[in-house]
């Protein structure tokens, strides 16, 4: 009877392991479609933090996933400051009075380089990219489980002189965004953002 | 024997079950951040695609997705062209010599609307706005097997008008980026843009 007992579990595991490697190519492709669609459609801005800090090797994906963003004729004019120190976070604070910098445990500044981009009126192409590079970071943040804020800088004339002194940045280098990180102390409903009204088909 | 047979394979699927939800939390939020952060890393512009069109719903999807990223003063000031049609693709591409529509079967326009963006210095969030909602469809594009390309549109002086002639656009409204897409018709690897020396830490 052990026998046949063994046999018959034998069968069904077989048989299970069989079923789920035939499906699985199929069901990884829909539940990673939809990984990814949920995470767009739910991510928000997160303004208040846990003192839990972000740890090192995420805040490298995160950069990573911001350099994947696509650039005009693949110039890359980028770069990115990874702030922890609460001291520095603090001095960012002072001078950008709108972020959520007071629990933030992590920023990362996005800047854009002049002499990385290109001529002519594609110079300002440096802005999309730098945009995209932080919509990326958002989304990796929040798929992370992390809280995140785009708080604009470049073209605030009121925040640029500020934000470069404190973190340094040389002249031909434009901070265009600071993303305050952190562990969520908050977990707001997404904005439903959808209107049908703005879509138009094959004409304006 | 029966009875006995049946107690253990019931035994077995039970214990794998309870198994199976215990760890279902955990191995879901890391299968979902996997392939959230493996979508933005191995994204990248396809030209080529075969002549099987991308259904209504997906593409409605796409839109929803663009419609998901934050904005300026949650102002949202876009709208999105959803063109099909091959005449206007054809037209789109007399006018976007760059850009690779002879073989894409759809293209969406995301176009900034200038009434609904700030007043002063906050007006030219729109191209940062837009630009996260462009990253967005190109992101979910990837995500449902599709192949995508963002062509600038704006500030290019020898695109606008054309793009906005064909497409009707008025006055008020500026086109950014004209998205391509189709089903793959090519499979090029992903370009591995990490570059350390863009990173900086605390200061630049």
């Amino acid at each position: 009877m052990k026998k046949i007992l063994f046999t018959a579990l034998a069968s069904v595991l077989l048989l299970s392991t069989a079923c789920s490697e035939k499906a699985s190519d199929n069901d990884n492709q829909s539940n990673n479609t939809a990984a990814v669609i949920n995470n767009i459609m739910t991510r928000t801005s997160i303004r208040k933090f846990t003192n839990q800090p972000i740890g090192a090797d995420t805040l490298t994906s995160l950069v990573k996933a911001g350099m994947a963003a696509p650039t005009a004729v693949n110039k890359q004019p980028w770069s990115f400051i990874v702030v922890t120190e609460r001291e520095v976070l603090d001095s960012l604070m002072n001078v950008h009075p709108y972020s959520n910098l007071a629990t933030a445990t992590a920023a990362i500044v996005v800047c854009g380089e002049m002499e990385k981009a290109l001529d002519g009126f594609g110079r300002d192409y440096w802005i999309q990219d730098c945009s995209a590079a932080t919509e990326n970071i958002l989304l990796a943040a929040h798929a992370y489980g992390l809280g995140a804020v785009w708080c604009g800088v470049y073209p605030n004339p009121n925040v640029i002189p500020g934000v470069k002194r404190v973190l340094s940045i040389p002249g031909a280098v434009t901070p265009l965004s600071l993303i305050t990180l952190g562990h969520p102390a908050d977990n707001p409903a997404p904005k439903d953002k959808w209107n049908p009204e703005n879509v138009h088909y094959q004409k304006y």
